[in-house]
């Protein structure tokens, strides 16, 4: 069985965002999967999706701050400029994390390990509204 | 139904390389995927793949850079420098980007953000001709 | 077909390791998929996988020396810093790596290329034992 549907995130502040109980509300079909994959496409390069720990917000707003020094904003070193200081490292932070998550599906459930959940990752300073093409597919069962 | 087919490409300078077109024209049975995946992993381990901007010639001379100065050549370290002061590094940025793509099919196409393309990331001085295995599986159907 | 299930490793040391002999024992019956694809999750926040240079052990070393550089223990900008200096460095260092690795199967076999083997990264000083969950899927056929 396939299920795929684009799931629409409202606009967020730049930073990194846990995710994961918005993604399993937009796809219930989830439960009648006993073996299966999801797979989530961020359709962006200037965001990202990630998986890490789910408890503390500290870690969230040290990811911001690392990737910030790691890949800054107004380096001499940027030609593409255009678009605002913002959006060149976004590119970058985007494709060190990258826009695809593939998650196992076990009898109806995504089989995360329990500190893990889905990160959506804001490199913008104004990104707006984001889309994540999701696809599900897997053998059907009950939960 | 499954595709699998190896995919070549020509030797290319160092940097970042927009290839979309090459893979699409290398896997017409995509037109035939209802819904489904296409998977792509490229077989060495100092080139990588990477979904990014895929208008602007700066992005990816800036990707370049970045690279660069963040994984730097002959830096007092490394220790793994018989093959070359490019070897090691290609090594730690093909892990960075990563190896492999896993990409969303809809109606017999491609899923991807208006603005996404596949990037080759050649990250050696000469890496002579790179393979990439792609993997393609979902349901048939007329596009 | 499908197949799904859970991988042990036994603690290891902060670093890299290569674990390709120990994933494929534990799958047997990826030689019964003759074209498919093998999914690993790492179900962990401060541990990644990594597809990498299976022959040099120096190889291994500079990846670890690079990342230790790059995320450093002790900066002044971490916030997260109850669980040790080495939690926070590793779940970035987690991130960059990614905690999955999707890697196609033909012939029974993984297709990867000849200098390709799977890294299980710790990126904690005393991470304990790690879960890999692996599914595979594909259509059945002799080897």
């Amino acid at each position: 069985m396939w299920v795929q549907r684009a799931i629409r995130f409202e606009p967020r502040l730049r930073g990194f965002h846990l995710v994961t109980a918005e993604v399993l509300e937009a796809l219930p079909e989830l439960g009648g999967i006993s073996v299966g994959i999801l797979h989530l496409l961020i359709q962006h390069t200037s965001a990202s999706l990630a998986l890490s720990e789910n408890a503390s917000p500290q870690v969230r707003r040290d990811f911001e701050t690392w990737f910030d020094q790691a890949v800054p904003e107004g380096a001499p070193y940027w030609t593409h400029t255009l678009e605002g200081d913002d959006d060149m490292p976004a590119h970058v932070k985007a494709a060190l994390l990258g826009p695809a998550l593939t998650l196992p599906i076990a009898s109806g459930r995504l089989a995360l390990g329990t500190w893990q959940g889905i990160y959506l990752c804001e490199h913008r300073d104004r990104g707006g509204s984001r889309t994540v093409l999701a696809t599900a597919w897997g053998e059907s069962g009950d939960r």
